[in-house]
């Protein structure tokens, strides 16, 4: 049976007692507690600073991790889908952002769901797309919303706070009937930062740079009432929010070890991992082979260019404890190959066939999302409490 | 409407006209044509030597791409998860080769297969592994069939074939009950290669080990039938199968950049592609954005340590002509960013908003199995034929 068809057998048998050891591999596994203690850090984080926190879904997709983040009834999001957008709406939410520049079909895709009541805001930074985004509108009877996308740190799209050429696209957006949200910036190249001044000082340049456009946009005599930034690592370094209305994070509900190399979460902070199991040793070669190749881990080498190289990822023990310098050291599709890191003093631990292991992720974003389902589980417990599906596609 | 809904949709409706520049972006294209004369090109190599082609569906994982290699009904197939069995099974498969290490769960989970009437064999290098599976073939009362993994290049699991430890594991395997299907390898240091007579020499080298380790087999008095060896390379580039029964190979059936940079195949020959829509510009750093990121491409990078690097993905027009030089230099999640290879005299082409493209992916495999389905295409028509989902899971 494939995962989701246990999960749908296991419904209906009223199986509640599957433990972690006797799951199959590989698994997503995900820690109630520690995705409770993320999410309530930067919800109390934001609740100081008197900002609005947007979570972004495209890490988790998940509409059980959304009701955590919201126990008491749908509130703000980003998606990075329309799909994101269409499944959440299917689940009640109704004040969104899609935070991807704005094509021909998705504009008209993106009107329909406005047509059917939810306030989903889009994004451009052209004028180009302003009158794409008008003449949608028309066409399905709406009228859109749209943030003017800002390039804070040069590492993606969207204009200048100070050019010319912010003022044009806001007029163009007047012009096509379209309703200004706001701004919207992202300080992307944080990801690339360790030391704290220097996160600190990203996070300053988002706010600055943001509140810089908004002013323009002022000025100039447009209405902008939300400026809107947001990146993992700025949303928890910011000291000033000053001008900013919302934040908008998604890694921050499970972190991962690119964040942990940022300095911005510990290991035990990291609420997603890989359940894997041995399935060969290589003495010679100081390798241990698992099931989990970069099909159940992905590709991401986020963590190469950091000061420690975790490979494709660090390994703990079957109850989630670190084995120091054990890594995910080469992949294919359905094998990786642990050993330890090139200059350990770490003896490599006797794991023998049928063992099992987990293993924290480079990227939360894109292991999460060679998988299905997440397998619900605590520090406290070895039982599966849940099994909750995650949406894909676009 | 996500894809699936949409293939459903359309399917209700009896749509049939959907062209490609029409499709909702990012999306998965099947070039059913190119597809058909890779196909053609190496199971007429494997007839014209004698020996059994055995696809590996890991790469497709479709019954549509099946049904094309094996148009005259099921024949012989490799896999590399269980729940690709399974789903093979459901849609009458009866051999198959699952050829990843066996652990107790999947030991267990195969024997069922096999009670179901599937000559389902799996892979083993260890005493330990033969004694699982002989225990839940007991269990299941079935008679296992195994294959011992043998290592021709060192780059993953298996035994050598000189080595006490092989004739220890037949010795083991018949002790336990197990039937021996003979011996399997895989050169996968050949993806590595470029210059012809290397792979040529890979090629021989994968075919000597094997033979070698089933002539020892043999000479220990071990019934050794099938001698298995395969990788898309050494199958296209070996000249003497002398001793080789059966050869194993995937991603020839798409083909990929990376396979392009070993020189197995043009880009004229790959199969997939991306379809992608132009969602920005960057005049000031020569960049266009379009709406596929590492979320429809894969993190995949495997052309970086090759002689041309193509970046996330070589850059096509609407039909499929390549853009000289214009890959894919930066992904994030949901975002492409296309520029000149580093040293092009090309000039940058114009590509306004909403304009689409294709990208040929670095590698199949992977870029495949971040879609849910293909849609079917060919170099003669700009409609979708087709559209074949995908399994995916373990």
């Amino acid at each position: 049976m494939s995962q989701l068809e246990m999960r749908a057998a296991d419904i209906q048998n009223g199986e509640t007692t599957v433990t972690v050891g006797a799951l199959a591999t590989p698994a997503l596994l995900l820690d109630k507690e520690r995705l409770h203690r993320n999410l309530n850090r930067l919800s109390s984080r934001m609740a100081a600073r008197d900002v609005v926190l947007r979570p972004h879904m495209k890490t988790a997709k998940s509409i059980d991790v959304a009701q955590c983040a919201y126990p008491s009834g749908p509130g703000p999001i980003t998606v990075s889908t329309l799909a994101e957008a269409e499944y959440f709406a299917r689940h009640g939410f109704r004040d969104m952002t899609y935070a991807v520049g704005l094509a021909p079909h998705t504009a008209e895709r993106a009107m329909r769901l406005r047509k059917a009541g939810v306030d989903l805001k889009v994004l451009l930074d052209s004028r180009e797309q302003a009158i794409i985004l008008g003449a949608a509108g028309r066409a399905a009877g709406v009228a859109p919303s749209a943030f003017i996308e800002i390039d804070c740190d040069g590492h993606r799209g969207g204009l200048t706070a100070e050019g010319s050429e912010l003022i044009a696209v806001a007029a163009a957006v007047a012009e096509a009937g379209v309703d200004l949200a706001g701004i919207l910036t992202h300080a992307g190249e944080s990801y690339g930062l360790r030391a704290r001044a220097a996160l600190v000082s990203a996070a300053e340049n988002e706010r600055a740079v943001a509140v810089a456009a908004a002013e323009a946009l002022r000025t100039a005599g447009h209405e902008c009432p939300v400026v809107s930034v947001g990146s993992t690592p700025t949303a928890h370094f910011a000291e000033d929010l000053a001008g900013v209305t919302e934040v908008r994070a998604g890694v921050y509900m499970f972190f991962d070890l690119v964040m942990h190399g940022v300095g911005v979460c510990t290991t035990d902070d990291i609420a997603i991992s890989i359940l894997a199991t041995v399935i060969g040793t290589k003495p010679e070669k100081s390798w241990i082979l698992v099931d989990a190749g970069w099909m159940a881990l992905s590709r991401d080498r986020g963590t190469a260019a950091q000061r420690v190289d975790q490979g494709y990822g660090l390994v703990c023990d079957l109850s989630g404890k670190v084995y120091p310098d054990l890594i995910v050291a080469q992949v294919s599709q359905e094998h990786g190959i642990l050993a330890m890191r090139s200059g350990s003093t770490q003896a490599l631990p006797h794991l023998p066939i049928g063992a099992k292991v987990r293993i924290l992720p480079n990227h939360a974003c894109a292991t999460a999302s060679q998988h299905d389902l997440y397998n619900v589980v605590s520090d406290s417990s070895d039982a599966i409490e849940a099994r909750w599906p995650r949406m894909r596609g676009w």
